[in-house]
C-alpha cells in the first residue's frame, strides 16, 4: 500500500498500491473512451459548437450542480433564472466549498485540471480568475470545441440518445463532414441511439397524437392504424441503423408486466388516435408491455443493444417542474419492486427467441444484487456477457456507487466480460469520469492482488483492464 | 494513518489519522451539544432528579439492553420483572460480555468512563464493584443529577418529545427556574417538540375521542366539530411556540397519501366523534394525509422545522407487547416502499406553499439513497439544506448506520448543511452518541483529505466540522 | 495490519493482523464443522460414493458454475448438454479465468488445494495436467470418496435436505453401518432436514396429489380427509426425530401470511383431492398460511429448529427451465417486502406459544437489517439466541456477503450467540466454505480489538471464535 499522504487529486488519486498506478498509468489511461450512452447535443458536435464561457459548457443544462445550488440556500435567478452568466457563475463558485464529500467537488476540480490545466481550488475568491483564464481559453483553444474536447479526449464513439421521431440531420451532417474529409482529424463516431420514451406516454393523449403524427411524417409514411405505427418505428429503427445506431433505450420506473394481444394494443391505440382518449391504468401497463416487446424484437433482429434504465421518480417537485419544465432537478431515486416484473418481462422475450443484448440499470443502489443476479439468469451461452449489469448511473456514478457495482457484478457474475464506463452526460466536461471509473477498477483489481485474493498474475490484471475499458464494449456493441 | 495497535476506546478511539485526531479534539469535542430530538422525561429535568443506583438510569427504561439480554436467554423476570435493581444489574452484567461487537458493548464503556471515570470491563465478576461505585457517585454527585448531566455534557438545547395534550408544566416550571435564577448555573434549554401521533391513531376511535377530550381541556377550549379540532390543535402549537418548541414530530410507518377534502376529513372525524366508529384502511389514510398536510401548515406558519421518521414496524410481538405494553423492545425495521408516498406529499406541500423546513429520517438502511436524493428534490434556494436527510436513528444510530447516512448525505447532498447528531434517547446516559458521530465525522473527512480525496485546506475542514456538529444546528433551527 | 503484501491465497489468506491469524490458527481452523443445512444427496454417502473424475465430483450438479460458463459464452452442450466430461471441464477450464473477482475463482483453487494438494491455477494450458492428476486422486485416495472427504474435513454433523414423503433409506442404512461398525472411522452424523415444499405447491394439483399418495405410503396410512394428511405429516415428523432429524427448512418467496381456519384448509384441500381443483391465489396464500403455522406446531413440540429462507425467484427463464428443468441456475434475488408478513407470522406463532427455534435467511442483501432486527423482536429469555439471523446464503455466501450479514447480526443482535456456518451445497468440494468463514471472522474481530473498538481481551475472543465456529451450534440444535 502506498502510505504516505497523497495530494489533492494526486497523480495516483484513487490508487492505493503501486500496482494500482502501474495498471492504471500503464493500461487504461491509455484505453480510448467509447461513450456507449450520453445526452449529448448531437447539433453541438454537427456545429462543431464553440463556447463562450463557463457557464455554457458548465451551468447551463447541469441539473446536478443545480440541485447543489438549491441545496445550499441559492435563488433559481442564480440557477436558472434571469442572472447573467457570470452571476450565476459566482453563485456557483460560492457553492463549491458546501459541496466537500460530494463527487461535485472532485469533478469540478478534476475538468478545471484536465481541460483547462487551473490547479485551483474554485471559491469566491477565485471565481474571477478561473472565469477569466478559462473564458480565454475557450474562445480561442480549438481543443475547446465540441470536436475539439472528443478528440483531445480520444473519444472513440459517442452515442447520443434520440427520439425515432427525429430526422437526426445533426448525425447525417457528422457523417457528411467525415466521409468528405471535411472533419479534418474528427474521426469520433457521432451515432444515434433510440429511445422511444414517447410511445409509452399515454396519459396525455394529445401529446402521444403530436409525436406520432411527427414520426409518421419522419418516417416517410402515414400513421392511422396501429400497424402502421409500428410499421414507422421500424423504420426509424433502420434509419438509426443505417447511421450507425446500434443500441435502443427505455427509461422507465419499472418493467411493465401486463400481458397484451396484437388487438388488445391495437384497440388502445385506435382510442388514443381517433378520440384522444388515454387508457386507464391498466389499459396503459399493457399497452407499454406490448411496445417494450415489439421494441425488443427490432432490437433482436437488429443484433442491436437494449438498455433500461429502470427506476427514478421524476418531476417530483411540481413547483420546480411547472417552472422549468423536466429535467429539473426534482427527480429521485424510487425503491418500487423491479425483480418480478423484469424477470416477466426479459422471460417472455427469452421465450420468444427475441431476447437483444441487454444493459440492465438500476438506480437503487439497494437493487445492484437484484440487478446482477437477474441479469445471471437469461445468458444464452452464445455472447459472452449478453445480459450486463449496468455501470453506476446517474446518482450512483460515484466512487461509492462505482465500487457497488463493480462488486456486485464482480460476485455475481463476470467482471471480465463488462461493457464498462459511460458518461450519461448532456456535458463535454464530463470525460474524466471514465477516468474515475478506471482509476477505481485498477485499484480494485490491485487491492485483491496485494491481499491475496487475487493471483499476480499481469497477463490476466492487463487483459481485464484492457477489456474493461475498451475492448469489451468494442466487440460486444460491434459498431 | 496512525499503524499501532489501539488500547480499548483509546483516546483516539476511531480516528484513523492524525488529522483526524486533531479535528477532533481541537474542533468538534469543544462544541455544545444541541440535542434537537430526544426522549427524555421533561419532569426528571424539572425535578432535577436524583438517580438511586444504575439501574434506574441505566435499564429501566432502555429497550435497547432489554431486547440483547432477551436474545441472550435472560428471563424476563430480570428484565422488565420482579427482580430486584441489583439482579436485572446482574443479569446486564452478564449479557454484556455476550455483547461484543453490538454497539451496547462500547455504549456501555464509554458511559461507564465518561460519566463515572470507570474504566473495568462490565462482566459478572466486576459488576458488585461498578454497581457500588457508580451508585455511590450517583448519589452524591452533583454532575449526576438530571440537570448536572446536562450541564456536564454542555447540552446547550433538548428538545423533548412530547404531547400536544400535554399541558406542558415540566417545561414551565424548568423556564420559571431559569428565569427567576433558581436554576443556578443550569442553563440548557429544554423544549418541547410537537408530536401529535394521537391524531392519526384512528383504529381505536375511544382512545381518539378520549384524547381529543383532553387535547381540548389542555387547549381551553371546546372540541364538537373538526373545525374546533384543528383550532385546538393549532393553540397547542402556539403554546409549543411559546415555550420555545421550534419542531414537530410524526412516526410513521410510511407517509400516507391518499387525497383527502377538508369536507371528508370531517365526515371522518364526525362519525369518530359521534359514535365511536372507526373509518375503513382507506378512510384512516385520508383522515391521516388531510392531517399531516395540516399540520406541515402550522410548522410551515411558524417557521418550524418537521421531523418525519418513517419505517418501523412496531409491536411486533403480541406476547410482549400484552405483557409490557408499546416501547418493549419489538419494534424492527420495515421495509415497506416510502418514495411514491413521500414524493407525493412533499410535492403537494411545495404546490400549496406549505412545505416547512423538513427532516427526512429512514429506518431501514437500503433507503439511504432514496431519502437523501428525495430531499434533494424540494430544496427552495432560500434555506440553506432546508430539506435534511436525518442522521442514523434507532437501529442506525451506530458506526456502521452513521457512516452509511454519512456517505449517503455526502454523495446525495450536502454534507456541509447538514443539522448534524441528535440521541433520540430515553436515557440520560446517551450523551456520548454526539461523541462517536463526531468522531466518525472527523474521520470520514481526514481520511478522504490522507487520500487525495479532499484538499488540505484546514479552513474549509474545521468550519465543516464546527458546522455539523453545532452551528448548523443552531442557525437552522432558531430556538 | 500485516502490511506485506500476501501471496495468492497465502495461509494468512482474509487475515489482516496477526491476532486474527493466531484467532484462525490457533482456534477456529481447529474445531469440527457442524453443517446444519446442506443438499448433499444421503445416497452418496451411503454408498460411500467414488467419483470418476473432476466433472462428477465439481462440475455435475453445480449451477453456479453454470451460470458462469453461460456468462461467458460457452454454449449449453458444455454445460448441461451432451458433450464428455473431459470437454465440459475444458469449457469450465478456459472460463475459470474469466471469473477473477468471482467468489468461484477462489473457491476452485482453494478447493484445488484442499481436497488435492494442486497449487496450479487452472486455466485452459494447465487443464489437462489437473484433470489427470484430480482424477488419478478421486480414483486411488480413500480420502476422497464422500465418506471420506466427510471424516477428512471433521464434519461432525451434516444435515441433508428431505422430502417428508422420502422413506429416507439411505439415513437408515448410514445408520447401521455406524451402529453395526461397518462404517470404520466414518463417524459423522448424517441427519435428515424436513423440507415440505411439495405440501405449499397448490398450483399443480396433480402433482400435490400423487406427492399426497406418496406421503401416505410412506407415512404408512390413508390420506382422505385433511386430517389424515396433517397427521401423515406428523408421522413423517417423527420419523425424521428417530433418525436425528431436528431441524425442517422452508424455502419460499415469503411468508405466507392470510388467515386461515382449519375448516377453510379443510375445505381447500378436499377441493384439490377430489377434484384435482387448484385453489385461487388467496386460497393458495391461505392454505400455505395454515400449513406453516401447523409445521412450526410439529417443530416446536419437538424442540426443533425450523429454517426459513425466504426471497428467490426461481426458474426465471422459461427455455432453460423447460430444458433442463429446475435448479439450473436460472434463479435470482428478489425484491419483494418481506417484513409484514413474516412478523405477522412469527408474532402469530409468539401468540399461540408455537413458536420454535427458528432461523431466519434472507436472499436480498439490502433484507439484512430488517431481518437482524426481526430476529430480535421474538427472543423468548429462554433459549439463548432463539431467533436466529442466518448466514450470507446462496448469492451472499461469499466475502462480501459474509461480512455484511456479520455486520448486520453483529450490530443489530449477538455474534457470541450466532450458530454459525453451513454450506448449503450439492458439492462434497464445498467444505472450504467454512474456511471462509471463519477467516472473515476471525479478522473481523481482530481488526477490531487492533483499532480499539474491541478490548484486548483474549478469554473473550477465544470463546467468541469457539461458539461462532462449533460450539454454539452443537448447543443450539441439540442433535
Amino acid at each position: 500500500m502506498f502510505t504516505a499522504r497523497m495530494a489533492y487529486l494526486d497523480d495516483n488519486f484513487l490508487l492505493s498500491t503501486p500496482l494500482a498506478a502501474e495498471l492504471y498509468h500503464g493500461i487504461a489511461a491509455a484505453k480510448p473512451i467509447i461513450d456507449y450512452h450520453c445526452h449529448l447535443p448531437p447539433k453541438d458536435v454537427a456545429e462543431d459548437r464553440h463556447f463562450e464561457n463557463l457557464h455554457e459548457i458548465w451551468l447551463e443544462g447541469d441539473h446536478y450542480k443545480w440541485r447543489a445550488m438549491r441545496a445550499n440556500g441559492i435563488p433559481e435567478k442564480y440557477i436558472t433564472g434571469t442572472a447573467s452568466p457570470w452571476e450565476k457563475f459566482q453563485a456557483w463558485a460560492a457553492t463549491v466549498p458546501q459541496t466537500l464529500r460530494n463527487p461535485l467537488y472532485n469533478w469540478t476540480h478534476v475538468e478545471l485540471r484536465r481541460y483547462f490545466g487551473i490547479d485551483d481550488l474554485l471559491e469566491e475568491s477565485s471565481a474571477r480568475k478561473i472565469w477569466d483564464e478559462a473564458n480565454r481559453q475557450l474562445r480561442s483553444d480549438p481543443g475547446l470545441t465540441a470536436r475539439g474536447i472528443l478528440a483531445k479526449f480520444d473519444v472513440e464513439v459517442v452515442c447520443t440518445t434520440d427520439d425515432p421521431a427525429d430526422p437526426l440531420p445533426h448525425h447525417e451532417r457528422i457523417r457528411h463532414d467525415q466521409l468528405s474529409g471535411d472533419a479534418g482529424k474528427f474521426t469520433s463516431k457521432i451515432l444515434p441511439t433510440y429511445r422511444p420514451d414517447k410511445a409509452f406516454a399515454l396519459a396525455d393523449p394529445v401529446a402521444f397524437n403530436a409525436w406520432t403524427d411527427r414520426l409518421a411524417e419522419t418516417a416517410g409514411t402515414r400513421v392511422s392504424k396501429f400497424d402502421d405505427f409500428l410499421e414507422a418505428l421500424g423504420r426509424r429503427h433502420h434509419a438509426f441503423h443505417a447511421l450507425g445506431g446500434r443500441l435502443s433505450d427505455h427509461g422507465l420506473e419499472r418493467a411493465p408486466a401486463l400481458e397484451c394481444t396484437h388487438e388488445q394494443a391495437g384497440a388502445i391505440f385506435d382510442k388514443i388516435r381517433s378520440g384522444n382518449t388515454a387508457p386507464d391504468a391498466a389499459g396503459q401497463e399493457q399497452f407499454r408491455t406490448f411496445m417494450l416487446i415489439f421494441f425488443a424484437g427490432l432490437d433482436s433482429a437488429s443484433g442491436w443493444t437494449k438498455q433500461l434504465h429502470l427506476g427514478p421518480l421524476r418531476n417530483t417537485n411540481p413547483v420546480l417542474h411547472g417552472q422549468i419544465g423536466a429535467d429539473a432537478g426534482c427527480d429521485s431515486i424510487g425503491d418500487a419492486p423491479q425483480a418480478r416484473a423484469l424477470a416477466w418481462y426479459l422471460g417472455r422475450l427469452a421465450a420468444a427467441g427475441t431476447l437483444p443484448k441487454t444493459i440492465l440499470y438500476n438506480i437503487n443502489p439497494a437493487d445492484n444484487y437484484v440487478f446482477a443476479t437477474m441479469a445471471g439468469n437469461f445468458q444464452d451461452g452464445v455472447t459472452a456477457g449478453k445480459l450486463q449489469h449496468g455501470s453506476g448511473w446517474w446518482f450512483l456514478d460515484q466512487e461509492e456507487g462505482m465500487r457497488w457495482q463493480i462488486n456486485a457484478l464482480s460476485t455475481q457474475g463476470l467482471l471480465s466480460r463488462f461493457v464498462g464506463m459511460l458518461t450519461d452526460s448532456r456535458s463535454f466536461l464530463s470525460y474524466p469520469r471514465h477516468e474515475y471509473f478506471r482509476r477505481i477498477l485498477c485499484d480494485v483489481l490491485a487491492t485483491d492482488v496485494a491481499t491475496g485474493r487475487l493471483p499476480d498474475r499481469p497477463d490476466y490484471l492487463r487483459r481485464l483492464v484492457a477489456d474493461v475499458c475498451h475492448d469489451n464494449a468494442a466487440r460486444y456493441f460491434g459498431f
